[in-house]
């Protein structure tokens, strides 16, 4: 199964965007009506929560959905849509709590919902310390949308028994992004950076969370979770970890305007990605010390990320990590061979390797 | 329907205790293996997230029980059980989110559970700001609770249809304590403190949350959701207002060794409770003034915390809140006149009255 070109595969992803997009939006509109009732004043904090939900690329419903049709499922399936979408709900509320615990500034360009809320605050004029203000409220709002994904999903008006059906991908993919965030601060606050740990926390946080319980619910939904489960992991996980690791370079290396972050940014924030577990493990001592040193300094200068993006060429750390990507994005094709998987399924499934894996997002 | 003695009142509260005791050990057993599957590093959040839900009063399964029962739902029925200690997990994400937010030190007389992660992160010698990784900690342990909680409820045994019929409630409830926890912010931040605004909070907060949801939510399981719906609202409303008056009397007045607070911890802490708003309505200008000056000052002295006090009793507000429990609790003993509630449980719903609104806990 070859994987097609970037405009097929940008199709993959985005013919069941919009529809995504409308079921969230009439989702918000309901919801907002139930928090206005309970106070006028609450109309920021729903604001901002839909600004997070608004956004993104909707790669778990993809998931989710094309995992449905490689098991069969009817094309555009309402019920579907409706399901899939309800992730955005929960990955919205990871990305609001993990701003609040990282303390990052923004997200996808615009302010974190925490910072936003915090501006707010200052505002108004309101007592208290704005900073706090915001982080509580981010908190609350990142609890609303893990509470209303659970809901969407329950109401996306598949028979209850299909739902329960679905629920063992659906609450192992919370748990484990949870459990994955958690590993991942853990990483961070020990110091540790070893190839190890980084494929730990990618597995958990990223490879199962993003594209393999995203398809096993699908498939579940389609009633033919079990028969697809191996195809499913053998294909997702790898694809996750390759999706992954295009992440971690284009959050060292990346151009700001495409990945919504600063370069260098994931250097000054000192996370332990494998690729910085392979550049330790490839250079001598005294550049790893030195490196080490620098990494999670928040005021990092323009030369020091110079310097450290220099070591990773040099070490042979980022040739090492693209050609992790290239051979797990083969391994993901080749389980799109499975004879379980729906005809359908495999140019799209093949599309989003593509897609996933490319050198800009 | 008079209430009854104290003791019967006990029995009310502990006929469901240990079950429900024993499902959340279950549950967490189960779900301890499953974070120790992904990492053993796990462990310590685990440890805490257990610690939060092994304590408390049980208030919230309680009423779902009885409001099955009162439904005509069976004795006893493992299902229901497990559908209402699910709540303690919803009740557990509550507390452990809204000790980050509100910045407390002890919950239940113990260290918040962002306290005992900043220590581990202490005593472990990890890098970076303790406090921080501890409050990164309490929202992810918050958000396994919370995840958890509607895991448990779809898990509880009952027919998938059975259990969407209940999803209205359940999904209510957990909009309706987090909008009520984020109004409850605004005010404190506002530093508003009318009566009007404090009746909202207690509201949503606590008598929707704590009384009038889980009782719908046990007559939605039984199937008679809509039959009760008025009744459990005219009796859970009352109550829940009254139990709230009851515990912010207890959180100026009350006894640390059976509240687990400081006496005047609601005071250094500034909550804008209706006591609050009665004082300064009945209080002089200056003496307002000069409360108001007070009220959320951290290390607020203990001449401060008396004269505090004596304002609150000299102006009347005392009398007043506690005319007002008696009037609210009145109020719920004569809904349970309701023809449609079943005989076996007026009984226990009178004596819960009792147990919620006396002068000790």
């Amino acid at each position: 199964m070859a994987a097609s070109s970037s405009s097929s595969a940008l199709s993959a992803v985005s013919v069941i965007r919009s529809d995504v997009d409308r079921e969230l939006s009439s989702f918000c509109a309901s919801h907002r009506g139930l928090l206005l009732e309970i106070g006028e004043e609450l109309a920021p904090a729903m604001d901002s929560l839909e600004a997070m939900v608004s956004g993104g690329k909707r790669l778990r419903p993809t998931f989710a959905y094309w995992g449905w049709r490689g098991a069969g499922g009817a094309a555009g399936d309402e019920r579907m849509v409706r399901a899939a979408a309800s992730l955005e709900f929960l990955q919205a509320c990871a990305l609001v709590h993990d701003d609040v615990i990282d303390n990052s500034d923004t997200r996808r360009g615009a302010p974190a919902t925490h910072k936003r809320m915090a501006k707010l605050h200052a505002d108004q004029g309101w007592g208290g310390d704005s900073e706090e203000f915001g982080q509580g409220a981010a908190i609350l709002i990142g609890d609303l949308c893990l509470a209303w994904s659970d809901e969407m999903y329950q109401a996306s008006g598949f028979p209850p028994q299909t739902l329960q059906g679905g629920r063992p991908p659906f609450d192992a993919m919370r748990t484990e992004v949870m459990a994955g965030q958690y590993l991942d601060t853990l990483e961070q606050v020990r110091g540790t950076a070893t190839r190890e740990a980084a494929l730990r926390v990618m597995r958990y946080k990223a490879a199962k969370y993003t594209v393999e319980r995203p398809l096993h619910l699908g498939a579940a939904l389609a009633g033919r979770g079990e028969e697809l489960a191996g195809a499913y992991t053998d294909y997702g996980i790898p694809l996750g970890i390759a999706f992954q690791l295009r992440d971690d370079v284009l959050g060292v290396f990346g151009d700001p305007s495409t990945t919504g972050k600063p370069a260098g940014d994931d250097l000054r924030e000192g996370k332990r990605t494998l690729i910085v577990a392979e550049t330790l493990s490839r250079s001598g001592a005294a550049d790893a010390e030195r490196f080490l040193s620098l990494l999670g300094t928040p005021d990092l200068s323009v030369e020091s990320v110079e310097w450290m993006c220099g070591l990773i060429e040099s070490s042979g750390a980022l040739a090492a990590c693209e050609s992790m990507v290239s051979e797990y994005a083969e391994r993901a094709v080749a389980a799109l061979d499975s004879p379980e998987l729906d005809e359908s399924a495999r140019g799209p499934l093949g599309d989003l390797v593509v897609a996933a894996t490319r050198r800009s997002h």
